[in-house]
């Protein structure tokens, strides 16, 4: 999953830093594109791993009734794709203060035209605007300094890496950027500017070609069956222009199950697949059926994980309790330093 | 001090809230206009008074190192004009975390147009370029969000009444705003909106008959002494045209001494002071004695005050304590409401 061309100049003490805004259950792209891969680093580096409440309030600050619910199937979606409470911290960002206070140092120091020139601000009214992330049409002072609550998050608790996708690179210079700001204007190299982990991300599209996304209803959640798992990618888009099981096939203008093989099949799985479409020996029905198999081999450790939590609660109510206390102590030490820096002590 | 048109209306429980940026030390200005009204209000209400350092960062965030003697000396400064840590509660914005908090979880909901359009950042932007508040050219977020901050402060200690002049109270417009948008979003009506409680203020101009500025020299700081305070008050400008001691004066044409006495003396003197000036039997050195002694006896309970916590600073520690803890105490329930009502408890 993950490239080594950064890591490889990465101190081995680093602090790995990620969160997911917890605005609903997971999916498998979140899984293919970001979980599996967070399970790959918690074995490598000290890692945090934040539920972020307060960014869910960014779009959705009209709509909370959901959050309790999201934050812990976020968690246990987290649990379920294999996170380790021994090996990673994983708490909630609404319960470190210390990141607020963080956040409101920074501002003071930002630009306002660094945040409205800032990639992250376009993507996120362009999910608004989509109607993903609700509340209206104005720009709201919190969503204007969206980067800077990142960045605060990051450096809350001494993030130096951030495990990101190429196309999210744009969305960490800014903290990089912010970081520089407040060590030069206090003189001292008080944080890491944070790096990113390059990420050779799996873009798993969704059943209907499109992006993969709840609203489309293109998508299996983690927290469903292996019959409601069936039962989604029974109504993936193949290929258009076969009409009946014995014509020809073309794998590469499957819209969605032979790409979805590339990603839950082996190579020679693939191969089959591939010619046995082509050569019109193999319906799309039977395609889809074998294909459902697949993914859900890939989830069954998952679901017998969430199964294990699921039963067990108050298990992950410690595990959150016992995130916080070191994600806070960690911010603790952090917002010291930045108190003392900035003589407030 | 006070005029009662807003007071009548006022419950007798309401909570008035006011603060000060810690930018240096308070001079006479500072105590006509706004701590001798304070001092008047903790006899009425029960009172916030709360030391702005993180307000300070707004424009000052480049030049810290001078907020822990500022600080103390803003305190020591309010001591001294007779706020009683018995009758109000005093305390240090940075110590109470939640006030951040607050400022972020408001800030979710605040439209940038709501800041780019109020009052108080055109006057905070005038100071800035004026070389009053350092720190470039740049508009900064934390700028741009000082009436959040500013909203914030109010609400987390339940501030239901700001003492302001007249001037001020397009200020307060954007708190109530503020509060009411949260009321709004969260269907419920958590925040008092924040009423102003007038104030009739004695504007003070400078001995030179600018506006009171440090960086005018033009003003007596409250810890200066009887002698400082005579070297000061001797160059205060009088009447331009009056060359003589014999000349016939003109009190309404003095620019500074004859004002200062409509402030600091009873109505007699101001009448025989005007008398003896249009008679030309005053001169203009003899007249500033007068006034000297006058702000001198103005100021001698408010030196007496000061040198006592000057001696003993401790103390000054203890009110400092204690005032964190009953702000705090009042902060955290403010809070625990606000995080129910948005669900992220």
């Amino acid at each position: 999953m993950m490239t080594n061309e950064t890591n490889n100049q990465t101190n081995l003490k680093a602090i790995v830093m990620s969160g997911m805004r917890s605005t609903g259950s997971l999916h498998l792209g979140h899984y293919m594109g970001v979980l599996k891969n967070w399970v790959l680093l918690q074995h490598q580096h000290t890692c945090y791993f934040m539920v972020a409440d307060w960014h869910a309030l960014t779009t959705k600050y009209d709509d909370t009734a959901g959050i309790p619910n999201y934050r812990i199937e976020t968690v246990l979606d987290w649990l379920a794709a294999g996170l380790d409470p021994e090996k990673c911290v994983i708490y909630i960002q609404s319960q470190i203060p210390e990141i607020a206070e963080l956040h409101l140092l920074l501002s003071m120091m930002i630009p306002v035209k660094w945040l409205e020139t800032d990639p992250t601000l376009k993507d996120m009214i362009t999910l608004k605007k989509a109607g993903e992330a609700g509340a209206g049409e104005e720009l709201n002072y919190g969503l204007l300094g969206y980067p800077v609550l990142q960045t605060a998050d990051i450096l809350t608790v001494g993030g130096s890496l951030v495990p990101v996708g190429k196309d999210q690179l744009a969305h960490l210079e800014i903290s990089r950027d912010i970081a520089r700001r407040f060590n030069h204007v206090v003189g001292q190299s008080v944080f890491h500017e944070p790096r990113p982990l390059l990420t050779e991300t799996s873009l798993l599209l969704g059943l209907d070609g499109r992006k993969m996304s709840k609203s489309y209803n293109n998508t299996v959640f983690l927290k469903e069956s292996e019959d409601e798992t069936w039962l989604k990618v029974k109504t993936a888009i193949t290929d258009a222009n076969r009409l009946r099981k014995t014509d020809a096939g073309n794998p590469e203008a499957c819209v969605a199950v032979f790409p979805w093989y590339q990603i839950f099949a082996d190579k020679t799985e693939q191969a089959t697949v591939a010619e046995e479409c082509r050569a019109g020996t193999r319906g799309c029905m039977d395609c889809k059926k074998q294909l459902a198999e697949r993914v859900n081999e890939t989830m069954k450790p998952l679901r017998e994980r969430r199964k294990l939590f699921e039963a067990d609660l108050p298990a992950v109510d410690r595990i959150l309790a016992s995130g916080k206390e070191k994600a806070q102590h960690q911010a603790q030490q952090t917002l010291q330093q930045v108190r003392s820096v900035l003589n407030l002590n």
